[in-house]
């Protein structure tokens, strides 16, 4: 039963679908279309080429060993027709056909379909801002745009770049261009943090102190007017706030799926304008697929539709897609959100929802924070890892979890272990117990991702009463009103430069001093401990209420919280 | 209701239940008792003490924060009585009483309890050898041992030394002999490979590899006989094929739980001598509750019991005891049995079953053996990870994973992804779902995992054929008698050289080149296909299937593969 199908798309989803299907059914045909001249490229990979870490563009388009991914190459290895520079105008689901224009000379075809592939993935969002069409504005999507950041930036011509958006691509351009490129860059986000719906606005301040620390501007809360330019190229940034001067722009404002083509022909969408697939990846036409950046697929942490623009989405969509394309019955349940970005020394990573968010969707939720070494601490190489976990109250479901450290595959070894527990619907009591492996050099005896379990247990029992990072850092801020008590429990040697510091504002009493010397402790104000991880200071806070001290909160995360949110202390 | 608990034990499980019941119940009393002079102390980090990568032995007794871990710090810190020195010889549980000895003094008493608990810990595994008593023998498990072995190496009065077992401890061992002092090491392991009952003896060759391109002499299948010595000092180790010298010996031939007090006292125990527990790891008496190295618990993945003496396993089910001791409900359901060794180059990693093990315990099994980039193969930084799933081909369920990778960390985070599948008794499907954080610096768009669940899914379907590595060198080792016929599937660049050095031997057909030459591909032999990782050759054996070629097998892990075992070609 041999078959034709169509794919429309060609970047990630697309070739996927595409040659799955081909090895199950040499015998059918496959015609994957794109609009570009260059197909089945890691777009994901362009802030690396821009940087310079990808030496060569054609490195984002070829296989593991170097042999380049073109038309030449679908047909040759893979059986599969390419029309490049070919864009997919009509399709027509009563006749089964679509029809295509070639994007060179104007020439149109029809082509007709057994099964169809929507594969059209996503476009950047470009707010109507006055300027945007000005030289040197772009979205760093696709490989012309990335082309023409890397000459720009290899030929010296850029002196200082804006990044409008700090999301995923909007930091990893920031990066790029700081990091490897010297180049004075501001990144300009209109939400009051960075990776927003991504991190905490706790965590994110850890984030943003990376970026700050290696000398990249993070203006919050600001939003773009307009791009002023010189000679048709943009040279400033307009916001509500300021002027900044820019020789390159990127707008990285989010993408949102490119399915216009599937309005049109009827295909069911949800608001956003995502395609709405069933769990085989099947549109409500029975005859086309979808998948990839142009779908929304149920969200299993929240049993809502979400949204996952992420080219191991697209990878795995696509496979289910090629194997029901020959006739399998592979499902696609959907995701739980887990993503993972490099920065500067840190990079973040994160699965499901953040307290914010968890809180937007009616959950009655808290977030824990927890810093702890990510090996044994004795271990010579080794990092301080920072992770939150977000529990529903009352039924003590893990919702989500964030975290941000030094040694980014090491916390990729934490949040991929959760993900499942996400997915079933687990409970803390799964993240106590969570068997990770051990021994020395990759992790604690109780490593971290079980002490945050259990340290969230000791928050839910009422047995441990916490400040986040921020909250400390916003309460030390006013601690000349002289309304709260602040207690280093570290020993003394390590809290003495900020009780000399901070003169009758910082105190210290060890934790093997609290007996002794609980008199100095008052009983009339509310007591923040904090010591260096926050191990030290949950047990001072249990001994203070032992000793009639009630009104006592532990700092989070302790003092290597407060450094890597950059506090003033 | 203020109780008295006692604690027999005090490494890793003792203090953990002693301190969280502490935390709980701060009216109660705990005493805490153990032989040793040292408490509360990173056994596991032994090896790296031993390698000088820990600098002083107080850093393993220490917190994070460099505050020794002595009963003066759990009388101050954690109000918890410790008696050092101390032996329990008798648990009387009619009376609830402990009889106790001062090991130094030799006086006696005895202890009223109202709970106990039973944290032993476990033996090295000590044989009958002759000369077992020689100085320079130890099994490395506590801090004198560790001490002497330090201060040998230290001082330069070792050039050679045997390990006697090829387990984890061995192989921490040799790696720190070698590795870090130049000394002569050679491992003797009984069994016929490397870390046996953890590694398929296929994977367990990139072990063996790496450690004998490090100097390491790796000796399988060989029993020690007896040991010689000179002044009362080991010397030589004779085996059952040969007599090594020997300035150092450590045995590490797996240890036993430390139960005989149990034993006597009538606690219910498995063959083996470790103590049952429930899933509150409470023993066959209430009042009694017992874990860490000294019980058995579920093997999740097989439902039998299973014995995990490990500092992780002991520190988890210390908490679940000491939160039961006042009167919780914690629960300990069980382990997959996961672990990780640091070797030189490579480390090791795994859960659940090997493919030998599997078959053992009767399932229908099979493995499937991958490499791949550990992330997205244009990111300069990166490591061929290898990975073997085992599963049930009946069932599709996933009984085991295991892995070898330079970039450890990354390779924890491929197998604390699929611990929880093993747990939950998941299909091969959600392998190649999983979901994986990705951005390019951390994984690929295909990751490894998935593409492991999609290669596995290929050959149960009977579409790939393959070989392992370790077969593949076998035929290839007999290729003379030309039974079969090899055909390197990669551009001719790469394949040339072996075209070269094998005449007539190693053939050279690209996939590009398949349908061009398939006249040259013998239609009455075996044929074999191999490329770099498995990718290519896939695909070239499909093609030879839809040529006519029918005994076609891929060989899996391509040349990667072969490399990393260290095969002759």
């Amino acid at each position: 039963m041999s078959k034709h199908v169509v794919v429309i798309g060609a970047v990630a989803l697309g070739p996927k679908a595409a040659c799955r299907f081909k090895r199950l059914e040499p015998g059918s045909r496959v015609t994957l279309i794109d609009q570009a001249p260059r197909i089945s490229y890691g777009g994901c990979g362009i802030p690396y080429f821009v940087s310079g870490e990808v030496n060569s563009v054609t490195d984002l388009q070829s296989t593991p060993y170097h042999i380049v991914r073109d038309a030449a190459f679908f047909k040759t290895n893979k059986d599969v027709d390419v029309l490049t520079n070919t864009r997919a105008t009509k399709v027509n689901r009563a006749e089964k056909t679509v029809e295509i224009v070639d994007v060179l000379t104007g020439k149109t075809d029809t082509l007709h379909y057994d099964k169809l592939v929507l594969a059209m993935g996503s476009k950047a969002n470009l707010p109507p801002f006055e300027g945007i069409n000005l030289s040197g504005i772009s979205a760093a999507t696709n490989l012309d745009e990335a082309e023409m950041l890397r000459n720009a930036v290899a030929a010296g011509q850029v002196n200082s770049a804006v990044i409008v958006g700090a999301g995923f691509i909007g930091l990893e351009m920031a990066v790029a261009f700081a990091d490897m490129w010297g180049i004075e860059t501001t990144v300009v986000e209109l939400q009051d943090q960075v990776l927003p719906n991504f991190l905490s606005k706790s965590m994110a301040t850890m984030a943003q102190h990376d970026l700050e620390e290696k000398g990249v501007t993070v203006l919050l809360g600001e939003s773009v007017q307009r791009f002023e330019g010189e000679d048709g190229a943009v040279a400033r940034v307009v916001t509500n706030k300021r002027t900044i001067e820019a020789d390159l722009v990127v707008l990285a404002a989010g993408v949102s799926p490119n399915t216009g083509l599937a309005k049109e022909a009827g295909i069911e969408c949800d608001p956003r304008g995502a395609i709405i697939v069933d769990e085989y990846m099947r549109t409500n036409d029975p005859d086309i697929y979808s998948g990839g950046d142009c779908v929304t697929i149920p969200n299993l942490v929240t049993g809502k539709r979400g949204y996952y623009p992420l080219g191991s989405m697209a990878n795995r969509q696509g496979r289910v897609i090629g194997t029901n394309l020959a006739g399998g019955k592979d499902t696609f349940p959907g995701a739980v959100g887990g993503w993972v970005v490099k920065l500067f020394d840190q990079s973040a990573c994160g699965a499901g929802l953040t307290i914010e968010n968890a809180v937007k969707e009616g959950f009655d939720a808290i977030s824990v924070h927890v810093e702890q070494f990510d090996r044994a601490h004795f271990f010579p190489e080794k990092a301080l890892m920072s992770l939150e976990l977000v529990v529903d109250k009352p039924t003590r479901r893990v919702l989500g979890i964030q975290g941000m450290s030094e040694l980014g595959d090491a916390l990729t070894a934490r949040i991929n272990a959760v993900v499942p527990l996400l997915k079933a619907h687990s409970t803390i009591e799964e993240v106590s117990n969570l068997e990770v492996v051990y021994s020395p050099p990759f992790a604690s005896a109780m490593d971290i991702v079980n002490a945050l379990g259990n340290v969230t247990e000791n928050v839910l029992e009422g047995r441990n009463h916490m400040m986040t990072p921020a909250e400390f850092a916003k309460a030390w801020g006013n601690c000349d009103t002289d309304e709260m008590c602040f207690i280093d429990t570290r020993l003394s040697g390590n809290a003495q430069p900020l009780v000399e510091k901070y003169p009758g504002r910082w105190h210290n009493i060890p934790n093997e001093e609290i007996r002794a010397r609980i008199n100095e402790v008052p009983a009339d104000k509310p007591i923040v401990v904090i010591c260096n991880t926050g191990l030290r200071s949950y047990e001072a806070m249990l001994l203070l209420n032992e000793l009639g001290r009630g009104d006592v909160k532990s700092a989070a995360g302790g003092m290597v919280a407060q450094k890597k949110i950059g506090s003033a202390i």
